[in-house]
């Protein structure tokens, strides 16, 4: 039960109060492969330039992540250079956005990979996701992610895209944007009403709430004490989500719900390193380690 | 095992996007009380000026609070207006607020009641707030709350009183400006630093996060769908743990996490409605089911 991801793989230049650090691999695609690769083998669909480090190839394949569908385009890579403040380590601050091979970006599936039956739409333009998804073959299980750029530019493609998912993963900001509900549970129900069966509304620092037909639950986030850089955090948790989900061949509740500590484990990883340097590292032994952690931390008996 | 609560009794009218209610029953120990009484028996130390609503002191008698030390001083009541915006129902803005009877308040405390073990210095001026603690005997158990004004204009007095308490309750706001640390957990250690052995930082809809030397743990918000008016929610939690803590009569992980727990449930009915109106009508019963349901939206198994 393999998992496919259509994203971003970008240059990611990031300043935060512990550093700056320049040209690390970043995007939404590489984050959630980093996470998913624990629990599944992971394909991924993405674009790079010329310009595109082959030491950042190297990784991917090293970390087994199968880069057949990887297109290296005509012109520069995706970059994206952020800053997040003391003040306020949740939210990037976009210094600036090099678009690059990402313009006109025509994803490619290779045929052994168009049966594959998780795919999960990370955040990428939505006219991209909707072509990748068209490409697939009867998916079992499709999530989707999305921004703020595409809630507020491409609303009516994104609201389409979404008519045709399983589930979908927003952080509180979108999911009150798309919905125009402020309360979060209500913004939950709305967005079901949407399309998508499970919705996942990430809170950062401060956890997750699920939301289903049948049943809710909410975690908080694992307690960091040194946020070094959350770029990436969403689509590591969305990794680890997609990734057990894959892995476990089902859904049910609990399965549901090991699925979100997952991927609040990596996401809490995640922002402890600069870009994928605490991600890359992990085994599903040291997860498990911090999981069991975690549900230490959570539980109440 | 009774408990004795120090703080303010107010009018209050608010004004929330479900509407606007003038002169309601308010303040931070009448919230307290309303919360802690369906554990123990709650004696109220406070004052109100000579407009205060015979209706409200009858009210407060029927739910079995202590009025004893209620003083009744030459003037007017402490009054508090406030709003809160749709995009944000977490903060209040505070519109007017006239201090009254509060202004040279000296407490009083009944004889019989210098004994009460268990004690709350609910969000009032620190110099008020030490003044009654050095009128109790040997109290075994001192909780305190306090607000961003005092953090601001009276940080020595709260930090000496910080010293002389065992428990210390904060929303996330308040224990960043009084630590200067961003992140949460820092914070609460080093809130833990200044003195309380007990930690809890509120993060209203998000949960709240505890803090001691042998262990940490988080729990969620229960989620509410119709936030009317949140005004005392802090003070109904705080009332719900305490009152928990003190009819417990011990302290450990299982007794702090239930009482974390009632605090979360009794704040969860208070944002529902506005004023007292959805805590007053509260049994230990009804808050038990709904403990129940927040248990097992919470829980991984």
């Amino acid at each position: 039960m393999s998992l496919l991801v259509i994203g971003t793989v970008a240059l990611d230049s990031i300043k935060t109060p512990a550093g700056i650090q320049p040209d690390l691999l970043g995007g939404s695609a590489a984050h959630f492969a980093m996470g998913a690769r624990l629990f599944q083998k992971v394909h991924l669909v993405a674009i790079v330039g010329q310009d595109f480090p082959q030491q950042h190839i190297h990784f991917l394949k090293q970390k087994e992540i199968d880069l057949t569908s990887l297109k290296v385009g005509d012109g520069k890579s995706f970059r994206w250079e952020g800053e997040y403040k003391k003040e306020d380590l949740n939210s990037a601050l976009t210094l600036a956005t090099e678009l690059g091979v990402l313009i006109g970006f025509i994803p490619e599936v290779a045929l052994h990979q168009k049966r594959i039956p998780n795919v999960f739409l990370a955040n990428i333009d939505p006219d991209i996701q909707m072509g990748l998804l068209k490409m697939m073959h009867k998916p079992k299980l499709v999530g989707l992610d999305s921004m703020n750029l595409w809630i507020n530019h491409k609303s009516k493609e994104l609201k389409k895209l979404m008519t045709q998912v399983n589930l979908f993963v927003a952080n509180d900001g979108e999911a009150r944007s798309l919905t125009g509900e402020y309360n979060l549970v209500k913004a939950a129900k709305a967005l079901r009403r949407m399309g998508p069966e499970l919705i996942v509304v990430k809170k950062g620092e401060h956890g997750v709430l699920f939301f289903c037909d049948s049943f809710t639950f909410s975690f908080p986030a694992y307690p960091v004490e040194e946020v070094v850089d959350p770029t990436g955090a969403g689509d590591t948790f969305a990794g680890g989500l997609m990734g057990y989900l894959s892995r476990a061949g089902k859904i049910n509740k609990t399965v549901l719900k090991k699925a979100v500590l997952y991927g609040t484990t990596l996401a809490s990883f995640n922002v402890e390193g600069f870009g994928m340097s605490k991600t890359s590292p992990l085994t599903l032994t040291k997860a498990n380690q911090r999981l069991k952690k975690l549900l230490a931390h959570i539980s109440f008996s």
